[in-house]
């Protein structure tokens, strides 16, 4: 079984009520990596039997740190309509809520479609660049090939400022798996804090909630297979505290899969 | 009295829960206008007697229509963190729950702060603009003073596509109010939708579900008074049946008040 697949298990309890268990695969500096825990709580969704269509939007607020080992997970429908379906989730552990989070379904239907942002172009394809080097970084990282086309962590945290936060890299599970929605939902929180990248300062900060939009459909997912996609993410303020991030994740043929944004405390 | 404080006008009924009612003078094309559903959501947080600090992010999920009339909104803590307050609140009406939301609030301390992103430079100041025509617009319109830079709705509804759906518009209320966090959350939702500027064509369409971070503290909004802020929103892509929209809301010095994104259902 791949780590991811292991990290997002669950198992159903009662009604609406899953068990699974952090995976030290997906370990971060204290509890579970962010991505992996909007990972499980969008399994819990997927797996649940009055779920109808494809994940349009997932926001997932991280209310505490979650404690390594057990959580249960409530996904509760707050309503059904013809195309779309609403969802209220939080996960318990270590005696409280940990998280909470909302996500919209939907059968999509074909309509007209065009793209209107564009991905990088010119980038150097993912096997000319090396991976990031991963001494230091926490197990996360380790389950990620990540290569970074620019805007990697600095090399020393000696307190350069840089002028931007922008950073862009191709990015695909380690060891390589299919694409899939809870894999995508994982990706969109790869991108280390822009506070980082931008002060070239190790200080605490941690995201404190957290939405990604599905672009892709069941159609555009399934094309992008094992392959790596590209991730690019900035910041666009930084003030008393908080600060956002913009991401875009596309397909290696330049196609949105999925946007992201996040708000992130900082201290100092 | 503004008729934006009638219309997020709250009257407590027991813990945690208060009665509204819409007001016609924000009604949209079905049931009252997103953004002042935002503001009235955020409203009932900001009354909550356990609220600590400034409102940080808010995802407002538009479950179904409401109906003119009566409501009641639901406001629970999730949990306070030292200077951190996690909030889940819900809208009924009509018999059934037609919003969800979450919501952090924070106590905001001095930090190094800096920009990222820029305002659009060198528009013209609002008083040289002309006012947006109001004719076969929705109430809530004419409760805001929208001057255009660019990317106000076609003249005709043709169907011939532009390659953009960029807008930049001076907004305020109408009559002038000072802005304050729940005006601000409405002036978020104030673009119209992307595919209607986009593809010169009307076509059924709603916001599914909108997040805005607040990116002003209260000195800053404070500073703002009640002069005209500037808005600029863009799409990065339109599939099947689903567009996005990312937006920010800049001071009249250039500073990032707020920045939104939302989904938004089309048809066709």
């Amino acid at each position: 079984m791949h780590p991811f697949d292991k990290a997002i298990q669950l198992t159903p309890i009662e009604e609406n009520h899953y068990a699974g268990t952090t995976s030290p695969d997906y370990g971060n500096m204290v509890g579970p990596y962010g991505g992996i825990t909007c990972a499980t709580l969008l399994n819990a969704i997927i797996r649940h039997p009055a779920r109808i269509g494809e994940p349009i939007a997932l926001t997932v607020n991280f209310v505490c740190p979650i404690v390594d080992g057990d959580f249960e997970i409530e996904a509760k429908v707050a309503r059904t309509n013809r195309s779309t379906q609403h969802w209220a989730v939080q996960m318990k552990n270590g005696g409280g809520v940990t998280t909470t989070a909302t996500a919209v379904f939907a059968r999509r239907r074909k309509t007209w479609s065009a793209p209107e942002a564009t991905a990088p172009a010119n980038l150097p394809p993912p096997e000319t660049l090396s991976r990031q080097g991963l001494a230091f970084l926490p197990a996360w990282v380790h389950r990620y090939d990540m290569c970074f086309a620019y805007g990697d962590l600095p090399t020393e945290f000696d307190g350069g400022e840089q002028a931007d936060s922008n950073t862009c890299l191709w990015i695909r599970d380690e060891p390589p798996r299919i694409l899939d929605y809870p894999a995508l939902a994982a990706i969109c929180d790869c991108f280390y804090p822009r506070i980082l990248i931008r002060r070239h300062r190790l200080a605490p900060c941690s995201t404190i909630s957290l939405t990604t939009y599905f672009h892709a459909d069941a159609e555009l997912l399934k094309e992008q297979s094992d392959r790596h996609v590209l991730g690019t993410a900035r910041a666009l303020n930084f003030r008393n505290g908080y600060c956002d991030q913009n991401a875009s994740i596309w397909s290696n043929t330049g196609q949105l899969l999925a946007s992201a944004c996040q708000m992130i405390y900082y201290r100092e």
